[in-house]
């Protein structure tokens, strides 16, 4: 893997023995889509990762020298994937936090994943916890996420779709989810657990989509539902458990309108452009029908 | 820090780079008193983790070794704490676990914390999530910890007491928590979140203590509250908020059982019976008055 691993400014060889991110999950993290070798949403991910930081107290690097750092990985103008994993700096043992350590990070560079024209997906049994003061965050207590996770490698399914613990619908294992009734485009809340994607916040712009606390039964009665996250965009939902969709050219509209303000993700609309279409006729035919 | 790491049975020099506990806490943790280079307690700490192993799918290294590594560290028969963390092996990128990935395990040596003779304590804002499918567990999803221990270093108080999010007492923050009412004690159950102490087993056994769903005013209301964990053994509580306790018989004699099954808590126990034993008689006359 080509990594590189900071404590504070400087560069290590490897991660620090105690520290706090493998001991307690004490951290934070962002994966990015590269488009030859750029970020194009860059300031999403920085603005949220500060944000996170400053909930919980950790410290961050300057900005400028993650950057030069990114682009260290991505010279030869690359597609790809970077990933940047934030850590409170400090010892591994006892849980109190040392506020003034200096951060342990590591950015990583990986391949794309293939890309797919759609997904299917079933119901999680694992939940998602409900609390508040981590609902959002994309923080490294992932625990949930990696037994739902095998439950879908279990199942032979692309992805799994997860409720909280009061049986409301939050999102996919690795992915945020938007549902379309009646013409209208909603995701589920990310108050009380989730995470706040990046993608999902463009999304719910160029969608005007609404926030909605939202039950199986309405995923399952959509007209149209995909997933989305910052570095694959809009993956339509093929199959939920028994329920199927056919593509849908509002989903073809949305993956357009990404497209629009990532370059990394025009190719993937162009590509599954003719067979959405062709599904969003086989949607409309079916609507008359 | 004087540590080993291993992947399976292999010795490395450093955490790999791309590991799970880092990436996501997917892993499990057991904090063990070493007494004269021994461990008294090991086999309880060994079956809570091979359970822990078992319920999240990770592998475990093989007992001897672990016990050999763990010798090596204290071949100077000393006393002390010394950590097991055992991590999913495989890639930290992507949730999906590999079933087959050799575990990255590390033991470390640490010096025993300081003895005390009672502990000041509030309730934390911090709320423990219900997650029937990690409760009990010792795993390395701790944000909730770290976040409640840092309200405990802003209170200046010694430990803190945490609710879950239904508004029910389930433990320390780095301890379990043990209360008498009317002569019986009793601890909070684990079983929708908190962890299932070694310490708290042992007790709940010699105490022949029963566990409950247990309210703020059942604590405060208690006549006699500890704390418990496994390198510290028995922590009277002193204080709770504006609440006071002295000092009662009654945990004085739960030390004294306790001393009874590990030796390293028989120091403990010792030195602060005279202590314990005079403020049991100032309880006795304030039951008395």
């Amino acid at each position: 893997m080509n990594a590189r691993i900071f404590v504070g400014e400087r560069q290590v060889d490897a991660w620090p023995i105690g520290n706090r991110l493998a001991s307690y999950g004490d951290g934070l993290f962002e994966t990015m889509r590269v488009h030859r070798g750029a970020v194009p949403w860059w300031s999403s991910h920085w603005d949220r990762l500060a944000d996170g930081a400053s909930r919980l107290r950790i410290g961050l690097p300057g900005e400028a020298l993650v950057r030069q750092a990114a682009a260290s990985l991505f010279d030869d103008a690359g597609d790809g994937v970077l990933k940047l994993l934030l850590g409170r700096g400090g010892a591994g043992r006892g849980y109190a936090p040392t506020l003034s350590a200096a951060p342990v990070w590591m950015l990583s560079r990986h391949a794309l994943p293939d890309a797919v024209e759609s997904v299917s997906t079933h119901w999680c049994r694992t939940r998602l916890s409900i609390q508040p003061a981590l609902a959002g965050l994309k923080h490294c207590n992932r625990l949930e996420q990696v037994l739902a996770r095998g439950e879908c490698e279990d199942a032979g399914v692309d992805e799994g779709l997860m409720l909280d613990t009061d049986g409301n619908v939050v999102s996919a294992v690795a992915a945020n989810l938007f549902v379309l009734c009646e013409g209208r485009w909603s995701t589920p809340s990310v108050a009380r657990c989730g995470v706040a994607g990046v993608c999902r916040a463009h999304l719910i712009h160029l969608l005007r989509a609404g926030e909605a606390t939202m039950s199986t039964a309405q995923v399952e009665g959509a007209d149209a539902v995909f997933l989305s996250n910052a570095v694959r965009g809009i993956l339509p939902l093929a199959r939920l458990g028994t329920r199927t969709w056919s593509p849908h050219r509002a989903i073809v509209d949305a993956r357009r309108l990404l497209a629009g303000i990532h370059p990394g993700f025009a190719a993937d609309a162009c590509s599954v452009g003719h067979m959405a279409t062709d599904g969003g006729n086989d949607q409309m035919k079916r609507e008359r029908s």
